[in-house]
């Protein structure tokens, strides 16, 4: 289904872990499951070699790192997956930088956020994205990839 | 259309369309986009026995007939795609019946309702459902279907 | 004033059960007992023969049936029991004909709204009705029925 | 003044009564009057007679079926007038109904909503609507008709 | 203009414009319409002489003048149609001045408040007035026109 | 396990008599009626004994008081049928020794708080209780007299 | 102490000082003042031997006493200079008591409310007085004492 | 300190009466009373004479005629008695004008607010003023001129 | 800097200063600071003079005032300074007259609001303005001016 | 480390225990812990010998006992560790009383009010205290204790 | 008091750029406009110089590094001009840095955030600046500038 | 310093200072104290080789740097004091770095949080932490120290 030719360029998709992901697996494991990040970004990344996608993984901590490789990706990527984590709920700094590249943005979260504590029911982040998939651990992530795959695909349809 | 064999029947999933929904492809394209109801659920159709699942349609406009086909879906699907449309936010007798059923139900919504007015920012239904998808139009549907498959043939990986 | 022969009807009372409680003894045993929906009707009809009492019992799913049911009680009924389940926390039209229909209502909730969701401490139809009774199961059924007896019995003493 | 050429079709509208308008007359009529729903449309199939307009009439006590109605008059109608009743203050549904349908929409309400208690002091479905008319009794109704009927005329006006 | 014949005074209206009415015509056009307010009221005093009502117009852009002009009503007319502006939406003495002169009063705006910012979808002197008419442009002062004259001729059928 | 011997000790029910209940017939009638609280706790120890039940009676002004009456009762009585009066709306102290005495307690109110001023909306002691019951006079009392017996009785139920 | 002359009782009136007034003088006197309590009371007890008024003094830090106290005045006292202290902004109880008293209370603070704490600016008991007197320090109790005295004295006119 | 003589000027007192207050008498006399402004005003001079103060009164309906007022009696005035009606809850503009004019203002309403619409429990006013007088009719004039004489005697109290 | 030829007419600006700042200088100079009104406006022109701006100072402590004079504005400046002082945080009618003239609006602040009263932290007219200035004191009005200057020059550009 | 000449007076320091401390170790042992009052009393006197302070420990139910407790306090004692149980979230008066004793005292909690019902979340008392200890059990009872001992030593530095 | 020698160092002032601002002038350029970063701190070096000022300018991403940058600040510049972009509206701890500098700092934004979302109306860090400037683009900066400049040289206009 | 038994490590704890506290000492020391951090650093050093406990310090005023050190913490140390400075109010992230790394964490202030700005009033990090002390100055980390021992030696008793 995709196009062998040299002059189309793979898609490239920047998944974006926020702050406290680098603990998964770990960290309450009864609300985030037990995959560790490493095991979640290579699933990631087989599941981007089946749909011809470049991938790449970068997790950080604080805000200002995240809104940095959200620029960066702006130049290098095509579309971007990104767990804002605690900054989905206050970061409008994050809600710009989302504006500001350009790209489509898809917000996914492990754990359903409306199940949660009151602090957790709002998405600062969420109206400058293109969607948001939510509770489903892992898969979310699986979800997302599938949707910018195909978003990024449907340009090139006239091409082939 | 199931599978005969006593051993592994083929998991059943309901797709329950909310208020307004029988309109889509007519209402308010620049929203909800231009694909009708009955294409909507020809693709989903098609993309349900990809994934050996069984589907079954249903659109309500009304919140007691919601309430009803998710009650009768408890004896015959396992599991659920719920768009509750218009009732997502103020429904706690939709938000009960989720409950009730106690198989697993997905939301979806073809908008991102964090980008639109203040009323649609809230879902009473989600605290619900096992997750939430949002923002990517009819495809929304179609990872809820990928995901209700995962789901669904999880438990059954041992036997294959 | 008051017909002291045999021809002195019979009062009449119609329990009247909103969304979801069809599904009663199945449904979240642990918050709403194993009692099923025709084992209540069933203990209410006795407890209504001992008072004297013309019972009818109805459910609907629907706020438009259970409007229906209302207005139809008028001209039958000299009170109402009325669980309005979900509908309670939000539906300006059951207050209303609670309103419109001018024969007592009691309103009755199997669990203790108190303690349970922000979103359930909240009721919109109380304020239309003579009383509540919340939190003892099947019993506040078996309560408000005593208190709907003694109601319309009350006029009645001096002729006994 | 109406154009009595054949090819001219008279233009129609629905007057739909919401939730517990059947009782008209009969409740709280300090309230909402003495007027029956009977006597009220009738009054009004004469003031269109007049103005030349079309006039059907109907009365749903459910939301569902409102939103049917609503749907229903997009094929049939060029104008709606609509007294929600207590789902003014919270239908989204209704609202997104109004929305899909794209013919004019006016709001009326027997009584002044401001007048009232807390929770009618909200509109969902006005933010939908063409305008709103609330608080003359039966006369809200005859004056939306008149504007519709100008409404609805004035783009005759070339060809008179 | 006014009846000779001391039976049957003819009914008079005020019809008070609040504050940058006076800009009608040249003011955001989009939102209020093109009119001018002279045409405005030329357009009213026409529909007046048609329903044998004395008609008086003011304009003014204080709170202070408005109170006063409706302090002078009570003693000159029968009816006033008022359109408070910006005052609409916080002014509890224009609140009381309505309630003090004790004529009914009617509340009109030009554009449908419950489309627009937040700080527009509050009335504070609709609580006062007799009903409110919004969202037709210049037609929400006919009808109101309209409504007052039915209402001012009404204790006048007997003597017909 | 039950002790079917005669010595069985009759179960025992305290009434705690919040705030102003002294006054009870003399204080706003039209709102509490003309019973007085010695009438009152006269017909409720006749119900008693008719439910073999052991009946004590107690009023106290003080919040203080009736947090003693309440621990004492832990040791005395095996329920409460209590009214906090205003203490209902703001009293955290009584919830926590509702919740400290580990014995049934009744909320019960002569009035339908849902049908007064918007401070009495709200029980901070409701949430600690098994149940409410408000809003039919001092049949309130009764109600919660019989519901206690039942819970009371039911272990005993075998051995009789 | 009372007039023995049948026909014109001195009007008697209860000066009741809420939680912390005990300590009148040395608590916070930027903000309270520099009199004691005792030289508050010998003030108002010579300006009331001047209005011919009998006066009585309590103060109490307890809700229940002062409940107690206001009780036992409606038998003793035809008024009430009430200054509820920290109570004011939470005690439905004591809103209570002052309603079932009937006669005329009149609240005062010896400080502005509206220019302290947040906590300050709501008054729960001053809906059930006559009215407020805030602000002037001791001098507050004195005009409300001026003000009962008129009150009290305006039924006597025609016998004196 | 301060000179005994003669020459000793009488202290001045503004009585200023906000919007709708020229109707006083005539306006809603089941809230405000039947006494007139007029009667108001000719009482205050007589209680004035004797208290040995001068007093000039003036009404406005207009926020901005009140600052006026204000502003002007700083020159004049010792003291100010302000009503400040339907401003009371809302002008920053006003409560900025009492405390531009540094000489005492004390704030009076006929009724007490407290027992009025939850638009009329707040004053932004007040807070600027030295104290607050409600719920006494004309009275609570004749308090706040017995305050502000009290205050404005004050410092004279040694020379006599 | 300044085009010297004639056919170039010279931009005028008002400055339009709302209530309670005729008293600049004498009112509350910890905050507002010491100099006039006189003084400040002369400084105004003397920079406006350099500039090459005609100026126009005018003061009102009416609403409707204000607004009179905005409207003037339209015809006779090019842009407005304008500080409406307590008006700023209610007044929806000045905030529609700013919206009606279309010539810019600059709003200033001799404080800095957000270090004041929470009543003081909201801004309802400068959602209308281009922007705001606030916290310099005197200098907020010369840098409103240089802005003004430099926009109003901005289009003149291609000229020289 | 004391200084043991007698001019210098041991410290006192009241432990004030609010409302049902008296069933601690008895009351909701998972929260509260198992020690009980007489227990944790024990303790703190203990721990009050090692750091040479006078230790005496009080309980009550009610909230005038706990002011009239703490006025006491200010005679008797330099310190106060104040567990105010539930009335830590409404109580005005026990505020005022803190700030009228004019002697540090400490807040204490046994369990962290941050991980409890909403309603626990805020202190109304916690403003008027020095600081507050929440969420180790008895252990936050001595640590307030240590931090009383370290500030009424430190004046007595220089003596040593 | 202030030195006149040629020693007198030239004030030093930093331009600080909160987040996303590096992206400026490819960012949302309907919003924030089309001057790069480098553009922008070049016509403020300009400025700067003119006005006799040292200017060093700064971004970051990260709220941390933002607040580093103000600490370094207080070492070696006289004034700060900060635009802290989306940390405007929720950072306490830039708000904290502000206040802990003790040198001026002016707020600036590109754009009038009274136009924008609700979630940019609140400023966090405005309470701790000197002033506030918004809506005029780039020019914003530069009256800061010059605000700075005048408030830099003040104390040394004796010298001059 | 670190027993070197293998059988029984020391306990190690990180004092963790946010936002802000580099500058204590120089930083508002009318609040904060005049101690710096290296002083604060040196007693609590001193206190815990008195305590036996291994102690590290840190600071960093980036939100994300925290993080870090608190993940590196549950590697290295059995305890944590934190003083989250300005990120207490908003940080989410910092809540669930304090619920990952499983180790317990105690909250410290040095002023008291209830006596300050409204926004201070709040704490998203305290419901993931053991306890909370605050308004102390440095005394609350002694406290928080010695609190941290007792916890930490707790289980080794037995092995003592």
């Amino acid at each position: 289904m995709v196009d062998p030719q040299p002059t189309t360029p793979t898609p490239g998709v920047l998944v974006l872990h926020g702050p406290n992901l680098n603990l998964l697996g770990e960290r309450e494991p009864e609300i985030y499951g037990a995959t560790t990040l490493v095991a979640l970004d290579a699933q990631l990344a087989e599941a981007a070699a089946e749909l011809a996608l470049r991938l790449r993984s970068a997790q950080a901590n604080a805000e200002g790192a995240l809104i940095d490789l959200l620029h960066e990706a702006r130049n290098i990527d095509q579309g971007v997956i990104f767990n804002p984590g605690g900054y989905t709920h206050t970061s409008v700094a994050l809600h710009d930088a989302i504006r500001a590249i350009r790209i489509p943005v898809v917000e996914v979260h492990l754990s359903n956020l409306y199940k949660r504590e009151g602090f957790r029911q709002r998405s600062v982040t969420a109206a400058a994205c293109a969607g948001v998939i939510m509770g489903f651990g892992p898969s979310a992530y699986r979800l997302a990839l599938h949707q910018l795959a195909e978003l990024l695909r449907r340009p090139r349809l006239p091409s082939s």
